[in-house]
């Protein structure tokens, strides 16, 4: 028998008295309709779960007591964070979804010369709690006891926008950016180094691609990987990319 | 300068004057404007493309003079026929869109015991028609001058439903079936052998899974397979596992 999973940022060691954030609450009650007694397991998002059980789901919220341990679903041995750049409409939800389903540690959205979106029509549609809530239903969905942390957006500029120190904490090294099939400084996955990394950053661009600008500068910044001879749809990408090199990485 | 590019099943070779589907012609004219005199590239969805240019463009429909032929994007050297149980919804038309991308070969619809759909459904709803289209949408967008064949949904037997013959044909060897994470005789893409098959078939499962004695009879037709420990999204399945696969066998 599986029981159901919620999120609880609280739990901390077996024997805690917590409080379900308010989005689990309503998840728990009117939808799977469990109260009083019931046996869950929840998740604390930084890689521990446990069992739980409900003391009390009433109008104000769920509280329960938390429970034995459970092994959690085994997170990739390569921590990848993920500068994606901002897609259209809805489509960047889709590869925060994805990319945390893929096992990915950190999600960077990014503006870039060609995204059609700015970082404050972004502030203001309060995209990245959006994208929040979204990775801790992914996270939820693939049984994962991690949720990957989703950095507040920002431009991307590959060469002299950054110091080297901020680059590297937030991008680890490798990086990895996603550039067209016929982009001549592009390495075939193919003929990359074999050397398993701890982490790595892959960086993804928007719909209308990398500018020439762009693309010399991110030389500087890794190595620029291109992924078969067709073209991929941009919101396909991460996910494309991701399993690629869980592939040659040998997550798979 | 790049030349917008429209389906033209009957493009045979240079100097053939031809009549665009229809949904191309639409395309051609209300969506794109074009007309007599422009320069377009048609490609045949068996392989080929040539520059073309446009005779005339009215109620009748688009007429074309078929021009030099152009080098067609490269195919995969490994033919993949992707046997995709149908999912809920229009899910199944985001498998389609995503595995023309990816440069499947052939698609053969499944329906197997826990597919919410039946074959009647699917046929009255005209549904391979619909998929068809996508097809031929997605060659389009991603720069295929082949679209690859959407086979009449049947039911999924991996046992004595079939006989070896009928299988042999449809279903490519090596044919590799998507299990879950935790199937016991599941194969990690990691452990499978190296060598590069000239063709092959992947099998994945609808939202529910296999049954128990579809998993069993399912290793008599082929290899289990897993990929990596995270629970996929039944939707996602096909592009992360091509995408894999490709990455193994150097396409990428």
């Amino acid at each position: 028998m599986s029981f159901a999973r919620f999120f609880a940022p609280a739990a901390g060691v077996p024997g805690d008295r917590i409080l379900l954030p308010v989005d689990e609450a309503e998840h728990l009650t009117r939808v799977l309709r469990l109260s009083n007694g019931d046996r869950v397991r929840v998740f604390n998002g930084r890689g521990a779960e446990f069992e739980a059980v409900v003391d009390a789901a009433d109008r104000e919220g769920v509280r329960l007591t938390i429970g034995a341990p459970c092994v959690p679903a085994p997170e990739p041995r390569v921590d990848i964070t993920l500068a994606q750049a901002v897609l259209k409409g809805d489509k960047m939800d889709d590869v925060v979804r994805d990319a945390v389903m893929m096992g990915v540690a950190a999600i960077h959205p990014i503006v870039t010369a060609r995204t059609e979106t700015s970082l404050t029509s972004l502030t203001r549609g309060r995209r990245r709690e959006r994208w929040e809530r979204i990775a801790v239903s992914s996270a939820k969905q693939c049984g994962r006891a991690v949720v990957p942390s989703i950095a507040e957006s920002r431009q991307f500029n590959a060469s002299t926008g950054s110091s080297a120190r901020t680059r590297g904490e937030d991008f680890p090294s490798p990086v990895f950016i996603l550039v067209e099939p016929n982009t001549s400084a592009g390495v075939a996955l193919a003929n990359l180094e074999v050397a398993i990394p701890d982490r790595a950053t892959l960086v993804v661009g928007p719909e209308g691609g990398w500018t020439t600008e762009e693309v010399e500068a991110a030389a500087t910044l890794g190595t620029l990987v291109t992924l078969g001879q067709r073209t991929l749809r941009a919101d396909a990408m991460a996910l494309v990319a991701l399993s690629a090199m869980f592939a040659r990485w040998g997550e798979f």
